[in-house]
């Protein structure tokens, strides 16, 4: 990552700036250098870049138009949807080449069908304003992640988002019908199919659900919808360690069958980072227990969810299993449970900069992985604190780690990557995953690139080479061929 | 399809299979003639090809070196599993230059792990073979086809079967968690991970799911497993037409949520034909109403789908949508109820040569494309008779068409001809799909080609030119390239 001032100093990209807004118009390419900077800063605010321009079209053909010009002027193309991403996927690194093809205006839902269960929307609608606009009609979009009031649908599928609704409905290449997408030749790939099933050979987009903008862009979506969970079950529940986090999630699993729609673990410490967020947030159990679950069930129609979830708990808590447990009853009872899971992580933003980290190892093997790698970072770094919490269900944890309070940004910087080390280490022994959901981008591509076997290396390079055989989509993102 | 006659003609085709049995081993590369005709017979029987050979590994390293003999010779593969795919996508075209490679004699379960809610097996091993042992540990492995008892576990993966759990759980592509590939060039694609989530980038395997072999051998999976459904209920319905079947369909999928785990629908013919393939089979229901649905509802636990199907029929008996049922009050009466589904395709066979197709259009449009197609049909062969049935809630139709009994041979095939002809140009105008779940092969090549735009054929054409620079994987399966 460069500085900012790369946009000011390059003679260059202002010439070409001024050739973009004769080809495209001056409508959609931005001019101003300060606009430019917003979409050139990650999410957490770590990293600024810079860009020779920001295209914003209004319609797949202009996205065509955009790529083709970008092609013409020896430039390559970084699409970026609401920009939420973690892992610096949205977010040039050659500012002096790169253009930011932003689909925010590209916003529409084309159409939503209950009969039909499926939903056509454009790739720059931001995903609440989707699942609000579905709900309105009786029906669910299931993606729920903390972003979603920022977040495009574009980017949810060209990340392959996951979030906590995961192990009931997939990650978001599981919601996805058909997609229109714009490859590298400028050229339109339709398929917004509303389909259920269609086995016509190779499924080509697929290829692009988790690419990262780096085959194409993906311009509109089509997806899957259910019928709009009108019964949900929420519940704390604290517990003697993950281990038995674990076989509550197994027992929950078989018990409450394919209704259970979240489950989501915490240690004690969520507590008292989400009321340093939201000191007057009500936490409704006592913070003694070792480990946490937030549970969900849900459903529609004749199923009584409040009914499973009370012979559920009443079962689990006899056997010991639970040691206390609150259920939601009411609405705002249920957002105030969830409020904690998601002030945990403002909390630790508050904390200052912190080692995020989202793994997945085999679920069988979660709550061994999490004590050996929380020890080896107290071990390597005494005074950092371990914070890990996730999708028990996915085997996906995000182990963070948080500088000793007080340290300097450059420490923070040091034990940041230490911290990675160690518990990168750890997992290697584990076989999993440095990205469970959250992708590669240009922040793992050190990481993932270190791991790639030589068969599967070889493979992505053929494939890139035969789907953009120019390098202009999104290079430096995922890998550098 | 040339006939069997061309092995025995062919001189190079023996010498070579001479070759490949000095360079693989006389173990792997089978000698008879005769022999080799049984896995160049396609599973109705229409087609016999031939085969230079027929090689059976034991072992992805002997896969591995059979690919690597064949390129040396200057070979192609038409792999094959259970051989029992519907549309010759496990049959040569060119039996002089191309060997079938049967993954028979790879039918370990590697490991079955109900903790990890995960199984790894090799590719050849049998579908009911696995289901039975996943069921042992208390387990389920959700697909679920006619063809369970031949059919091989790396067939279903390749052809992204389908089946009649769909609607629950997704084609076999939703329930693979990893591959292990043998690749054109003869390297391994390791990738047998039972990792729920990992979003390291592009998902390689996505791409053999459904790609019938023509980019690389799969010779292991690993795939997800849910906890075994212990309680089934099971119904058998009468309505007054398929488009209330589908408002019915609708309405299950609200009222009984995640759970209902089949819907399919038939005509009252059904039970004629089935009777005519098994005259003792009970028909509890009378054969006076348009439509019937056989329904399922499953869960395990604490989940009670008796009384749920008991509620859900008592709601819809009394507002007319369903005018007669009988649910299954033992293991043996839900068998029963499924033997006519399946003996309607016996009855069929029994029948004579007949059109089979395998059609999917968007749900809130099938009662009126069956209708469409139907009329077409009838009107255009007198004589013959439609049969419809299928999976509703994945919008998915087996519109077949019985020639009038006493047709001779030729004008069968002059029907069925015809027959297709006149469904597809209704299906063209519903922009249906010509296959729902059985794949391309060769069989359908042809109707694949011809309804391929430009921008999707020269994206499959880079992609086999990328994986398969040499063609050497199933040539003529999907695309000629």
């Amino acid at each position: 990552m460069t500085s900012a001032g790369t946009i000011e100093d390059a003679k260059g990209p202002a010439e070409q700036r001024l050739a973009l807004r004769q080809m495209l118009g001056e409508d959609i390419v931005l001019s101003e250098t300060e606009e430019l900077l917003r979409f050139c800063r990650d999410w957490h605010g770590d990293v600024t870049s810079g860009t020779v321009a920001v295209i914003r079209p209004r319609s797949t053909q202009q996205v065509a138009a955009a790529v083709k010009a970008c092609r013409e002027l020896g430039l390559s193309i970084v699409p970026q949807g609401g920009n939420t991403g973690l892992v610096l996927g949205a977010i040039p690194d050659a500012p002096e080449r790169q253009v930011v093809l932003s689909l925010s205006r590209m916003n529409r839902i084309r159409k939503i069908d209950p009969a039909d269960f499926s939903a056509v929307v454009e790739s720059g609608c931001i995903l609440s304003e989707l699942k609000d606009a579905i709900a309105k009609m009786g029906m669910f979009f299931p993606l729920a992640l903390g972003a979603q009031g920022s977040c495009q649908i574009g980017g949810n599928v060209s990340t392959n988002a996951g979030g906590v609704n995961v192990l009931r409905y997939g990650m978001t290449r599981e919601l996805v019908l058909g997609l229109e997408v714009v490859l590298p030749d400028g050229s339109i790939l339709e398929g917004l199919s509303t389909l259920r099933k269609d086995n016509r050979g190779i499924d080509l987009k697929q290829l692009f659900i988790g690419a990262e903008g780096t085959l194409g862009i993906i311009t509109a979506v089509s997806v899957k919808l259910t019928p709009y969970p009108d019964h949900v079950a929420t519940a704390l529940l604290g517990l003697a360690s993950l281990e038995d986090a674990i076989k509550l999630y197994r027992r929950a699993r078989r018990d409450c069958c394919d209704l259970m729609s979240a489950f989501e673990f915490m240690p004690p410490l969520a507590f008292t980072l989400a009321q340093e967020a939201m000191p007057d947030l009500p936490i409704p159990i006592s913070a003694e227990y070792p480990a946490y679950v937030l549970m969900e069930i849900s459903g529609s129609g004749l199923v009584d969810v409040d009914d499973l979830m009370q012979r559920f708990l009443e079962g689990v808590m006899e056997e010991g299993l639970v040691l206390d447990g609150t259920i939601a009853a009411s609405q705002t009872q249920a957002r105030n449970l969830w409020l904690i899971r998601e002030g945990m992580n403002e909390g630790q933003a508050k904390r200052g900069t912190h080692m995020r980290t989202d793994i997945s190892v085999p679920l069988s093997q979660l709550a061994s992985f999490v004590e050996e790698a929380e020890k080896a970072v107290s071990e390597a770094l005494p005074g950092a604190v371990s914070v890990s919490y996730g999708h028990v269900g996915d085997g996906n944890v995000h182990l963070n780690v948080l500088p000793p309070a007080g340290s300097t940004p450059e420490e923070r910087i040091q034990l940041i990557y230490r911290a990675k080390t160690v518990v990168n280490e750890v997992l290697d022994r584990y076989t999993g995953s440095i990205s469970a959901e959250h992708g590669i981008g240009r922040l793992k591509r050190p990481d993932f690139d270190a791991r790639l076997p030589a068969t599967r290396r070889k493979l992505l390079t053929a494939l890139k080479h035969a789907v953009d055989p120019e390098m202009i989509m999104n290079p430096g993102c995922q890998l550098r061929f």
